[in-house]
């Protein structure tokens, strides 16, 4: 049986801006940087079939123009290449799935999880999209939906066991976090189900997974890997590099998995212990720069050092190669301020609360009573 | 040279739900049976060309899931039928022109006016998408706006004719208001440009229009038809019938247009002159109705007849064929209060602005400013 070479990419994110309540920085650039590689790489490396495990745009309501037009023409060129298979996502906007008919045959939008054969590739794909607890809640009260969901997973999982073709590849897709791994930002135990590593079977030819960034590779009990978004999003993990992967699979033995990462921007966080003046933190910053043309710099400083001028000045730097995009005051009680934070966006809460209202069927009238009192709320708390 | 065979259509605002205020009805399913009669009349009649003049959909942004999956599926099967040409209105989906990547070969989306030559069919379409004054605002001020985009239009006519092959049909496809018919719902001077039969210069085969709902056939300075929309939408014009055309040019001919209606619906409205009770009502209603499926009734009936019990049973009123949608007290200083209110939808505004302030370049806060004042604004007028 012929070998399958395989590019597995996830969480693209299209439209993201970063570090909104500080400097705004649209990252739709960098990103196209980064999807010209892969493009071609996947023409270079001919490959057999392309996976996106989910997470292909940054919004679920209006996506930028721009941002739509970076993705349309990214998956028509890659389904020239190859069959194009495209899970969805928590992020991902709402529209794909309606706009199917339109799409190229070769492109495969899945929100399902019916499994999908491909015969001329000898393959078979075993979906999991994202499944918000959101949309089981009304049958089960809040505390045991995790428990049941990961069950029904379970089940469905040693089910699809029984559909295996011993002539093909099994292939998970999954927009999902695994347990283990879910310090990740990304992850979310009251919103979404977690997977451990033992609810998985054996027997799959590879698991290729979303939702968290970042390249990980988990060995058992078969290969699963989640192959990393794009670009660095922020400084929980300023480490984090983007890539995908690609995967060669032989009959009977280990997936390959080859992580390409691309070299677009990194972040570096500066702590500063003395009041420098601005010309001195340029060098400072410069003398650390980790990426030939794009840095994105967060300064934290202490908070009884900080005054408005200095921040401002900070505030404002850039050089050719650098921005600083973050100026953070740390106080002693509450160290990680910027981190924390980061973990709750709240002006994602009218978004996040139309999603939730979607998902339950909600009219549009409680969306926008809900944007009203958000609003109202909002500005209480500026005055 | 060989005739021309074209199906000309405007205004399907897919997503559209009438009667907000009142009964909000959704139209989807009337759409989609009017769009069923389309595509098969054009499949029927092999159409060369299909020429959509603007409005496919009725939200800018998010229009409704169900409403992109039927415009997808009309518009891939229309496209298999004949080049699909599609021009950009008010109404339309701010997301469309970005897709176009994705869609099949023969779908051209437009909202510039560059020509677009199709050798294989002999035809060239000179586009005038939908053009809103605030465009021009920047450079001039409000009062001459009107006046200078209707003289560039005028001009651009004339230049286009330079362009003409003697061997080709010359169409001119327009999302705009003519003059003369500006008494329709759906003109605005203030936000859009009016053009005079007369503006138009003599020697195109055809204007293929849209933007005013109804059908109507302007015979000078050549043939300018509205096609009419898919479905009748309100009660300034309860006459309204949902429909197209199809349009066979013979060189050295007039066009030939043969129009074609749909019968999805019927707008029905009573005045009650006394206070009958709700079943002499319900007998009334149907003895007037205008449509063997769906009937939307507006009751109006004198404010100092007009009871709190009376209008809730009326405003309950439903049978197999009908649907009371609009009751409505007039008075007699304002008459005609319903009518006066629709012409400017007042839970539009933010939408209006947010496409406004894209037009203008303008930040997503400034749009979020406005809908925080106009949120705050509204309740108050609630209160």
């Amino acid at each position: 049986m012929k070998p399958l070479k395989i590019l597995h990419t996830a969480d693209w994110h299209l439209g993201l801006v970063s570090w909104k309540s500080h400097r705004e920085i649209d990252r739709l650039e960098e990103q196209r940087e980064c999807l010209e590689k892969l493009t071609r790489v996947a023409r270079d490396e001919r490959v057999d079939l392309v996976l996106h495990a989910g997470d292909l745009f940054h919004q679920y309501y209006h996506p930028p123009r721009e941002a739509i037009q970076l993705a349309a023409e990214v998956i028509v060129e890659l389904a020239e290449v190859a069959p194009f298979v495209w899970l969805i996502g928590n992020h991902d906007w709402y529209a794909v799935e309606a706009l199917q008919r339109v799409f190229p045959k070769n492109i495969t939008v899945i929100r399902d999880m019916e499994p999908r054969t491909f015969p001329e590739l000898g393959v078979t794909i075993f979906p999991i999209p994202y499944l918000p607890l959101s949309r089981f809640l009304a049958d089960h009260p809040g505390e045991t939906v995790q428990a049941m969901v990961r069950d029904r997973l379970r089940r469905t999982m040693e089910e699809w066991k029984r559909l295996f073709n011993p002539r093909h590849f099994h292939i998970l897709l999954g927009h999902l976090t695994v347990e283990e791994l879910a310090f990740y930002a990304e992850a979310n135990a009251s919103r979404e189900v977690f997977l451990k590593k033992a609810d998985f079977p054996h027997g799959f030819s590879y698991g290729a997974l979303g939702h968290l960034h970042g390249y990980t590779v988990l060995e058992a009990p078969f290969s699963l890997c989640y192959p990393s978004s794009l670009v660095p999003e922020n400084f929980k993990n300023p480490d984090q590099k983007g890539g995908f992967v690609l995967v060669e699979l032989v009959f009977g033995e280990k997936p390959r998995i080859h992580p390409v990462f691309f070299e677009s921007s990194a972040l570096l966080s500066i702590d500063l212990e003395k009041p420098l003046g601005v010309l001195e933190v340029r060098r400072l910053i410069e003398e650390r720069l980790r990426n030939g043309r794009r840095n994105y710099v967060r300064l934290r400083i202490p908070g009884e050092m900080l005054s408005p001028e200095w921040f401002t000045e900070l505030r404002r730097l850039r050089g050719e190669r650098f921005e600083v995009v973050v100026v953070e005051a740390v106080w002693d009680e509450e160290e990680h301020r910027e981190s924390d934070q980061a973990s709750f966006d709240v002006a994602a809460l009218p978004e996040l609360f139309a999603r939730f209202a979607e998902e339950e069927g909600l009219s549009e009238d409680v969306v926008r009573l809900f944007e009203v009192y958000y609003h109202r709320a909002f500005e209480e708390e500026q005055e």
